[in-house]
């Protein structure tokens, strides 16, 4: 039994992944007793919360002042919940802001990743995002991207995620990082993951030009959504 | 864009997995625009669903009487929640018995198999579930178990998942079935599903012996539980 418990906040938001948030908080929960790992979700204002995919949780916890020891895990979204969060009163960033500093581990997948950027918690540090959204990481000062499209990219207590199913094995290497690789492979081994998808086009390197090309005209003026969101808020916050 | 509208029903109830329902339905959800597939939440008494992690869905949709169009996509679960569906009376076993003969497609991941199987479902068809379940699974008369431990397996329109993270998997390859592989990449790419585990800890043949001897300590208890309670199912079913 752990001698501790190591609370893993989830802050979620209108328009959060409903995969960032769920892949990760079963892996997390498999080994709540056997490791002490506890996955909270918190929100700004509790109540229900709608997810990008149009689900509704009901979140009890408001945002929670963090004790050292706490992880937070920032979940990845898109559409103009996500775009919100990155306004000057946002009230995810102000918390990041705040609290992150406190935090053991400070942790993100996808789209995560660009509001731990925008709360000042991954500059002069190494980090991985949704390989479609890594332009937009790099606008954020100080930020350096790791090559390639990693699962995952560890650099001290910074934990980030690639792009959504990426937080399965984030959150693994995670639970080993927090506790140990035996509790990480019991995670493992409860959730059956061992995977082994029907086709090959997960990453742009490997996904047929014609899969690509059809992506791209559908999602590319997302990111340059994105990307829009990300320059205005860089520049309030010069301005600030 | 897509000529017609392929609506996938995943029935939720208490103690339902939450990465059987997520992952999928964040696949399903990518080709909507695209593919024409639209997953919904649907429950026997619409209101507030606590699932296996404690997390609240709150489900709108009453189950909905089938057209054959309609595509079934039965989660697996466990604990008191999920044990209480065999019960004579459970709804779920119920709804599955009068609509699933009308579903165009009848899916599973993890332990939904064995409440497709108490449906009646499964009879005649080769099957999977969650590799510590397959024995419970094949306790339905009629059913034959695929061998291994694959993340799915197709047998006519029966679609079948292995344990909970192969849900991923047989999404995809239900995406392709249902509508066409292209479609099935591009939610693949989105989802930027490269998976990569930083462990070889997924099935019982590759986890460290250690690894599944303290799974099966904490877990044998649950999966005898399993086995009574399909034991009583059936023995129900053959009085009634």
């Amino acid at each position: 039994m752990p001698t501790s418990i190591t609370r893993i906040v989830i802050p979620v938001y209108r328009d959060f992944d409903i995969l960032d948030v769920s892949g990760p908080f079963a892996m997390f929960n498999t080994v709540r007793d056997t490791a002490g790992i506890s996955p909270v979700l918190a929100t700004d204002q509790p109540g229900l919360v709608t997810c990008l995919q149009g689900i509704e949780f009901n979140v009890a916890l408001a945002l929670p002042a963090l004790a050292f020891s706490d992880a937070i895990w920032v979940p990845g979204g898109f559409g103009q919940g996500y775009f919100d969060q990155f306004s000057s009163s946002g009230p995810l960033v102000n918390w990041l802001k705040t609290e992150g500093p406190n935090a053991g581990y400070v942790c993100s997948v996808c789209t995560g990743a660009l509001l731990l950027a925008a709360g000042g918690l991954l500059a002069g540090y190494t980090a991985t995002t949704h390989w479609q959204f890594q332009q937009a990481l790099g606008m954020f000062p100080g930020v350096r991207l790791a090559s390639g499209y990693p699962r995952y990219w560890i650099d001290r207590n910074r934990i980030t995620g690639g792009g959504v199913s990426s937080g399965l094995d984030a959150s693994l290497a995670t639970i080993a990082v927090l506790s140990n690789s035996t509790n990480a492979m019991y995670a493992q081994l409860l959730n059956q993951y061992a995977p082994r998808p029907p086709f090959d086009a997960g990453t742009p390197v490997t996904a047929p030009p014609e899969i690509l090309g059809s992506f791209l005209r559908i999602f590319g003026p997302g990111t340059t959504q994105v990307e829009k969101v990300v320059a205005a808020f860089l520049q309030n916050q010069g301005a600030g």
